[in-house]
């Protein structure tokens, strides 16, 4: 087996069922040096106690997921989201001080979907420019990105109405420096102007986060489960990873794959099977 | 009940398990003018039979559903779509012939997906490019439009590799003045560009087809016949068909609906549901 390249982070939603010591151990052992971390996992044990986990562990955090769900209207539901925002900014910042020197205070944002019963998207997609912009000075002072994630368009309804790449370039650059994109192989392979917009998003500064992970056929009945591990699927890995690392990009790339299977089996094979096949399908291209 | 919409067609999809004979009298009963036919049912009492029963049934012919696959590599099976697709101008040119004043020679076509085993989607959609490109002088020679649709990006992988309006629009442009795109609301709804390249499509003459039905959510686990009848999911009909509208389209609006469901109903049931639906969200905003 090839060394395992320094720039892999095992972003723990491909772990999906560990805890957060469980998967700081878990990649540490598989000679990852970088992992992404969930609020959920981090919540549990209280963030303080994670700081310390976190310094602990020698890893790097390569982003938090996720702050976002922006698309309330105005009012109690948008300052809710507002005020989540900022912890999960606070939160960011903690942690990426107490990772190792290389750790990226990133935190990805998922836009939310329309409203229930709603049928404005145009009217979501702006709210969620609007807050977006709304919070970038407290990312700004606190030391984080942002990192606004266009999803699948499969999810345009119910999940994040930030749907493509330019998109969300377009949300970043009116938001101001501290807000940055997610370039995700799953949500974004299909569009025609993939290549044209990462260098785009080069070119400003703004590729917070590459992930990355396979796309499956036939799409499974669970769509939101449909990702697979690289290699499984469609995606063509080396073109969109010269193309991201040709835009300035030298951050960790995250492997993240949301799959009941990939969930059931045991975190340490995961764990070695993430990193044979970042070795084999992404590593390559990122030289 | 208010009247129905003279610019109404039903695409015989929605009621796939028609016959020709029933789909043309189910339309016509419903006080429907026009119709949008697929080649299956034709080629089931042959084209010239067709002919004669489009004729005496005095509806429009709004196009016909569908050629394309154009995927396969170079070599006998990209020869054998070549074929297949001419036999298919053929008979659009005949049906919209038979069909009363007003008929539009329209073939839709879907591009078809990557080949198996294939990752090279660039390719893909290369050779889709190239293949209608060879094509367009056969229809333009025989009066047939060629139409091709984008579909939404969940089937980038295995049915049609072009994704979006603008890409549609480009492979037009690039084949020649008897290509043009459809625009169908199920596929472009989430596309933050939509209005745009709908704008783009009408100055370049090139919407040959519009095409409505829903988005549902949650999306149904088999993806391919997740559509709704108007009002039944997430699109708002009203400003895109103002869009298609003001880009100067004044064809035919075909209700074109893939639901299990659906299809499960009475025929004239479901064409009685698809005059009131398009009434209430569609036509409205045709004026």
């Amino acid at each position: 087996m090839s060394a395992i390249s320094p720039r892999l982070s095992l972003n723990q939603a491909t772990i999906k069922y560990a805890d957060l010591d469980t998967a700081l151990r878990v990649t540490r052992d598989a000679g990852i040096q970088s992992i992404g971390l969930w609020r959920e996992p981090v919540a549990a044990v209280g963030l303080d106690e994670a700081v310390r986990r976190v310094a602990d562990s020698g890893l790097r955090m390569s982003s938090l997921c996720r702050g976002g769900f922006f698309t309330a209207m105005p009012g109690q539901a948008q300052q809710t989201a507002l005020d989540d925002n900022r912890r999960a900014i606070d939160e960011t910042a903690a942690l990426a001080a107490a990772g190792a020197p290389g750790s990226a205070a990133v935190l990805v944002l998922v836009a939310g979907g329309m409203p229930d019963g709603s049928r404005d998207l145009i009217g979501a997609r702006e709210r969620v420019r609007d807050v977006i912009g709304a919070l970038e000075p407290y990312a700004a002072s606190a030391g984080v990105m942002l990192a606004v994630e266009p999803l699948h368009p499969i999810f345009a309804a119910d999940r994040a109405v930030v749907s493509t790449l330019g998109q969300a370039i377009d949300i970043a650059e009116a938001a101001g420096d501290s807000v940055g994109v997610v370039v995700d192989t799953y949500h974004v392979w299909w569009d025609p102007q993939l290549f044209d917009q990462i260098a785009r998003a080069g070119r400003l500064g703004r590729i917070a986060s590459y992930q990355v992970c396979d796309w499956l056929v036939p799409v499974p009945a669970e769509n939101l489960l449909g990702r697979g591990m690289m290699g499984d699927g469609t995606i063509d890995f080396a073109p969109v990873t010269r193309a991201v690392t040709k835009a300035g990009y030298v951050g960790d790339v995250e492997v993240e794959i949301f799959n009941q299977q990939i969930w059931d089996a045991p975190h340490a094979e995961v764990a070695a099977r993430v990193a044979e096949a970042f070795g084999a399908f992404v590593a390559p291209a990122l030289d």
